[in-house]
């Protein structure tokens, strides 16, 4: 059943696959939702945890930690992202941050209108304003401000049938062969890193999810 | 003493440092220099070998190879960049090919017109035709195809005052602080991957020449 007549499909919706951790991450999650809404593409919100997906490539830090040439790039390079997008941007005093608590409510919220407003909230506090994201009350004092019940919503992202929503997004990231981040997932085509936001979208127009592509 | 009387300074020089073996270089080197033409920057071809540079992070082989997760998304990403964009793509039997003798000849005629040229038909053939292009005959037969003297080009590349131009550039890559391939160089300002030309070009338009920055 469809709510309109118009004879285009409707696009494949694209899929977000995010962890509050990241920065790249952060420079796209800021633009994703406009940027979607703009092509008429549909999003979905799709929180997961990358220490996981690291674990698996033999790493047990950010390979940014890890290697300090690569490391030093991204940091110069975030300098530079974020003042051609006028982005705000404080270096984080702690990279990565355990990002468990931000990302359970992300996964708890998903399907809120409101989500994408928090998740990009949670990114300024991350990388704008240097605050512990990781910590129950900062998430609290977020949601608060978005207006929410942060008790509640908090309640809700922590009982114990919504505990494994976050496991279970991350083994479907697995499964798609995500190994960092941020991607956009359209059908079975995986797009990763912010400079290919735009790629997925088109991904998106030309595969519609009347083809069975999603 | 310039050529021009125009007011406006000139563009910073664009260094652009490649590596014949790396994936991604073949699709940013098919544009570069056009990319560089129609902005009106200064393009330097600067041939380096990756092999040193990942040895300091701790590599014995390319990290698409040592990481099959990383390497399965690449070759995925490279046969859509390569049909979105219209560029001969063939997967290659051998990854990656050992490039010193393509690179010599590259660090020999950098500062002849036809290394363009040169430089994306190397990178066809071993990308678009999965040619040997480490084996001195294939190189010949490519000089050859773009009219020069095969045998005079490499007696130049291999003469002793000659051979440590790719050694020399692959230590100043190091101390450019470059870790992968492709890269552009403006100034102290490093720009790592494929997607990143156009910044790296608007970057050299915002700091002339005169400014000091080269």
């Amino acid at each position: 059943m469809t709510t309109s007549a118009a004879p285009r499909a409707e696009p494949a919706p694209l899929a977000f696959w995010f962890e509050f951790a990241s920065t790249y991450t952060y420079v796209a999650a800021m633009r994703i939702e406009q940027s979607c809404a703009d092509a008429g593409v549909p999003l979905r919100w799709k929180p997961f945890l990358l220490g996981p997906i690291f674990a698996l490539q033999g790493w047990n830090d950010s390979h940014f930690n890890l290697n300090p040439r690569r490391g030093a790039y991204m940091w110069r390079d975030m300098e530079r992202l974020t003042a051609k997008l006028h982005l705000p941007w404080r270096k984080p005093s702690v990279f990565p941050r355990n990002t468990i608590v931000p990302a359970r409510v992300a996964c708890a919220v998903a399907d809120e209108a409101w989500c994408g407003e928090y998740v990009r909230r949670i990114f300024v506090a991350n990388f704008g304003e240097d605050r512990e994201v990781g910590e129950r009350n900062v998430v609290a004092s977020i949601l608060t401000e978005l207006g929410q019940d942060a008790d509640a919503v908090l309640a809700r992202a922590e009982a114990p049938e919504k505990r494994g929503t976050l496991r279970a997004n991350t083994e479907r990231a697995i499964e798609l062969g995500i190994f960092g981040a941020p991607n956009c997932v359209v059908g079975d085509e995986l797009f990763w890193g912010e400079e290919s936001l735009d790629d997925a979208i088109d991904w998106s127009l030309a595969h519609s999810a009347a083809a069975g592509r999603v």
